[in-house]
């Protein structure tokens, strides 16, 4: 199997494993930055195109983290990183003791502090970094990244970080996923009070686009009154952030509160209104979450 | 009764009527922009703090309205406005036929059409304006002024609305307090679901504050989780907004929903949770409605 030609570095070589939608605009950042990258991806054409930003592509997980003192994690789940972390032709398989794991992909807070256990068997480091802004924060750098972990580890991948948006450690293992179970709570929730809000002005007479656009500066302001208000005025709901994901998360929050004892009946409301959303059928599953103004509005009161 | 003395000017005259938290800011802006301002305000000392700014003190809102073109109320409610606007010495009584009143106060959409009909009928033009953005937008000028009435009159009014923030023209009389409800859901219902989250968070051990940080800038990012976030984390609920107009704007919000057939889980649940804050005790009304994150933390599970 090809490895990647050992690079001549002045920086940390670091493995970027997963190059979708938001990894591909991470990865082209870390690059810009001067970090010297082997890429892998499940599909290798997807990585292949970072290629011609000087980035290096693995046939493996494994091929990628030969040699990295990072290995950055951003697939679509928890299993997917468990299994390029620890499955066949994994990361642990050719992970240097005293790398550093920061997986950016979105997961329960529980397997996160079992991921970190799992690597520190293997003598590596570990940062759950879940990271909020989008397609659109990958590229500007712009993301909003939630770490959790050791201080000192965090310490060590600070500068890293800030080439992808503005990191902020929370607290130790799985508190980044915390973190960002947290946002994703809020996000589902305001994306829900605006589209009840809009419609109730609409319901009233009034233009939601003139609504949204007098709202803004105001306490009513938001990145979701902004970005996912304009979808909602212009019914533009490609995603994005599919409401299928939207839901999950929500779900994801309202267990994780139930279970510190923490009632939750605002995010229970959105994910309710969520999964109404989805149960009628997979064309909503697959728009964007700010979809939930358009379902809502078709179904009217029950 | 005194009267102002007429003004040589060349900016048209206005009265301000109401020159409480909100209203003595607003004024102050209107004085610096260089119209002439006549200011009623039920307790005499709140206006007279306007005189070193070169407003006229008026003993009642007749007198603070003769001669005006534009007359601003930003009193306590609609029933303060009623009394202002129609009751004895009242702005009508002394009102110029083609002077438009400018009611900034936050009354029922009903409210304002009634007025807006009654005004009509003085031979005066009505415009609603309410406003989001509190005491810190009023001092800096840079409220969302949310405004219903007749495109014309909206036209004339612009500059001055300019001198205190953002005007936006929504429709017709009552859409402007329609958007003010749109905009009070949103604000409670976000200052639930920020409540809700810090305290998952905080429930799996992240500190509250790493968290408001980290997710600043983010798809979560608001005013509320800015502002009012701030508040959750510092403990600091001074009002600001008092709680007991939250949860009255909420039910108006939830009502007016149902009335235009129109469902709101997630605002209502809000509702739901500062009606129990308020029903805990006097001591939460009176305090700011970022507050829910105190009862809500101090309540627990039932």
């Amino acid at each position: 199997m090809p490895r990647p030609r050992k690079l001549k570095m002045t920086e940390p070589q670091t493995a970027f494993l997963g190059a979708g939608i938001m990894g591909r605009p991470m990865a082209r950042n870390l690059l810009a930055a001067g970090y010297p990258l082997a890429v892998w991806n499940r599909s290798r054409d997807k990585a292949a195109a970072l290629a011609e930003h000087g980035a290096l592509v693995a046939d493996s997980p494994a091929a990628a983290a030969e040699g990295a003192q990072f290995i950055f994690v951003m697939v679509s789940d928890g299993d997917a990183a468990d299994a390029v972390l620890f499955g066949a032709d994994s990361a642990m398989e050719t992970a240097t003791a005293g790398a550093c794991v920061i997986v950016s992909s979105t997961l329960p807070p529980q397997t996160a502090k079992a991921q970190a256990e799992q690597c520190r068997q293997f003598g590596v480091d570990y940062l759950d970094a879940p990271v909020s802004g989008g397609e659109k924060g990958a590229q500007d750098g712009a993301l909003a990244i939630m770490v959790g972990g050791e201080r000192e580890v965090y310490a060590r991948a600070e500068a890293l970080l800030r080439a992808l948006g503005r990191p902020k450690r929370i607290g130790e293992s799985g508190c980044g996923q915390l973190a960002k179970l947290a946002n994703q709570a809020i996000v589902g929730a305001t994306i829900a009070a605006v589209t009840e809000a809009l419609l109730l002005a609409r319901a009233g007479g009034a233009d939601i686009g003139a609504v949204r656009e007098a709202l803004s500066g105001g306490f009513a302001d938001s990145t979701v009154l902004q970005q996912h208000g304009r979808r909602m005025v212009e019914a533009d709901f490609a995603p994005g952030g599919p409401a299928k994901y939207q839901w999950r998360d929500l779900q994801n929050a309202v267990s994780a509160a139930a279970g510190g004892g923490v009632e939750t009946p605002v995010t229970s409301a959105a994910a309710a209104m969520f999964e109404e959303m989805l149960a009628a059928g997979d064309d909503y599953a697959e728009l964007d979450h700010s979809a939930l103004y358009q379902f809502w509005k078709a179904r009217g009161p029950t």
